[in-house]
């Protein structure tokens, strides 16, 4: 298997933004370009990941239209999706066509831009990653699905309220500082545990925003990498797992462990050769506040049940042990599905390089590690990182 | 690079069909596995080819509803898609992560139902692969761009409207033998040529149909091929090549050559070390008669100019020299588009194992090719398949 190297990176704002999906896909591509040195070079393939850019600003055929307005013609060009891990798994592709040696110079792209449609639209969309038959035909949704794990996670860990609330406190207090994230202020216990209901216990400010945005990064083989004088700078991609689970939640075996995390981790920790300890800095999918306590157990960068406690003695602060979210997370830095997942790449490549914004740098990090979810919990890619020695 | 090996092939009919779209996809997908002993092995992946479901038939996030549907949880599982040609795209990806060595035994599935939309719909779901801005906002239509080559190629080569008629005469003919076409049905010169105008000088015979249909095929490693004891039934993926060109018509060089084609058949006969004159099979887009002439120059199957002697002079033919769309290609077997790249695969498998049906199996291919277009010509992807020796 050849080596695979992340090169470059960018990234727009994640928000509620005015530009059309093109000019955002456009300013995270062309970032990541430019910090490559890869603005005149010759890509062998594009990867596109998103979610339902066709339903949610009515365009489509994303893959050779961006080719096209990105001026890389007649690159190969392939749009990947996966639903919200969208993102991941373009990654994924783009690595595995480097890594079988049949291109040098890839740039993947996760876009997604869902503020176009109203509420009630966004759901309907969205609620496509679930079960139709097991699920949203009895009026479940992702939120009170989170809800269910929420109150099963209470009772069998003795988790409270309060204790559940420092979750989106921490993402808030990352965000705060990060200039790109979807939202940049504060929070406080009392605010999120008392905020209106959305699916009990869970309120408001457990829930991740929808978001517009987009993240590029650009890949290389080790030929190319000396060729363009970055072996200083490239950041290797050293494991992927990807694993699926019953799209049901109902049909699993457990609410408060998600089989695919659990697969997904071991076998990018096997492909890597190292152990969740080995892991310095990550990214990992807290669309809901409740999903971080338990992703950090499946990934086993803590305990079964530990998570809270790891929380609470400040383990996952940017300064801590194991330091989770530094951006803010889905929940914080936004969630435009199909940007998720690259975004991710993006900021872990900006921690090993010593490059994230001031107040968010982890110190000297050797090794990171990004995990995504498709649907509810059965689509799941983790990557990890690693800073060349 | 690892080899990658077709171990098994699965297909349903095409055409106007009741079955649902994951009904469609499990029924190709179950014959591709008992055709390779598979049905009770732990796939590593699935990979989904597929435009767009979500439009056509309101479903969705389909990479994960068919790998829980197929009983292939915890297989990683990634829908691909650049519009017509996803199944191929779909099918470049699996090979990537198998050549790769990241994984040893892998699913692909083409699908497409375009059936419950009307036509309106349907349409308006096609246009979004031609430009917005250049095309369709001016009324242009697939079938316009189409008869604008024709026009083009008649005036540079003087191809007649009756010479032009041959080729969905042919593909009809052979269609007429192959018990999944949707058109099972010959027909002659005269009403070819003297079919309703869809636009001049195209008529309704030298278009497509859109179609329901789901095709399946199941690739492995050299080790897994050992394992399943399949050494002398798995045919060789030689070479891919994929290949984007500028989104609108008027923007590339030339009328009468798409430019994505040259290059993904360079690529493609590189990657494999044979020439276009080493290929004894092939399947290629013909959505529109006048492509299938375009095409076989640009794969350089003929010189230029001169596919259409070829087809008068019988070379096409399942007896000729270089046998083009034995099955009835696009035109007859039909175009559920996100199936079709993936058919193509398992047809020419057919081909190169002896099974093809009765009447268009060619005398001992040894190479084959498949060629399929996304978009309006630009975005293209080529394979070669080799029969072990």
């Amino acid at each position: 298997m050849e080596p695979v190297n992340i090169i470059g990176v960018g990234m727009t704002k994640f928000g509620v933004l005015d530009d059309s999906i093109l000019d955002l896909a456009k300013s995270a591509a062309f970032e990541a370009m430019d910090d490559s040195s890869t603005v005149e070079a010759k890509f062998d393939h594009l990867f596109v990941g998103t979610q339902n850019p066709d339903e949610f600003v009515g365009r489509g055929h994303l893959s050779t239209v961006l080719t096209d307005a990105l001026g890389l013609v007649p690159a190969g060009a392939t749009r990947v999706e996966t639903g919200p891990s969208s993102g991941s798994s373009a990654f994924e592709a783009a690595f595995a066509i480097v890594a079988s040696g049949m291109a040098d110079l890839v740039l993947v792209v996760g876009i997604e831009k869902m503020s176009e449609v109203d509420r009630g639209t966004a759901s309907k969309i969205l609620a496509k990653m679930m079960s139709l038959e097991n699920e949203t035909r009895y009026g479940a949704t992702p939120t009170a699905l989170a809800a269910m794990i929420a109150h099963r996670y209470m009772h069998d860990y003795g988790l409270t309220r309060d204790e559940l609330s420092l979750v989106p406190v921490k993402a808030h207090r990352n965000g705060a500082k990060n200039p790109l994230a979807h939202f940049q202020k504060e929070i406080t216990v009392e605010q999120v545990s008392n905020a209106r209901i959305v699916a009990d216990p869970l309120t408001l400010y457990d829930c991740c925003p929808t978001s517009d945005g987009a993240a590029a990064v650009v890949i290389a083989s080790d030929k190319t990498v000396k060729e363009y004088g970055l072996s200083e700078r490239a950041i290797q991609v050293l494991g992927i797992g990807h694993s699926t689970d019953y799209l049901a939640v109902q049909h699993r075996l457990s609410l408060t462990s998600m089989n695919a995390s659990v697969i997904a981790a071991d076998r990018a920790f096997t492909m890597a050769g190292i152990t969740p300890s080995g892991v310095d800095v990550c990214e990992l999918h807290d669309a809901f506040s409740i999903l971080e306590l338990v992703n950090m157990e499946d990934l086993g960068l803590v305990e079964r049940g530990h998570a809270i406690q790891a929380v609470k003695d400040g383990l996952t602060e940017v300064s801590g042990k194991i330091p989770v979210n530094t951006t803010g997370g889905i929940k914080a830095r936004g969630h435009p599905t199909g940007a998720t997942g690259v975004a991710q790449i993006r900021d872990i490549t900006l921690q090993l390089r010593g490059e994230a914004p001031k107040g968010l740098q982890v110190s000297d990090p050797k090794i990171g590690l990004t995990h995504n979810i498709g649907g509810f919990g059965n689509n799941i890619v983790v990557t990890v990182l690693k800073k060349r020695e």
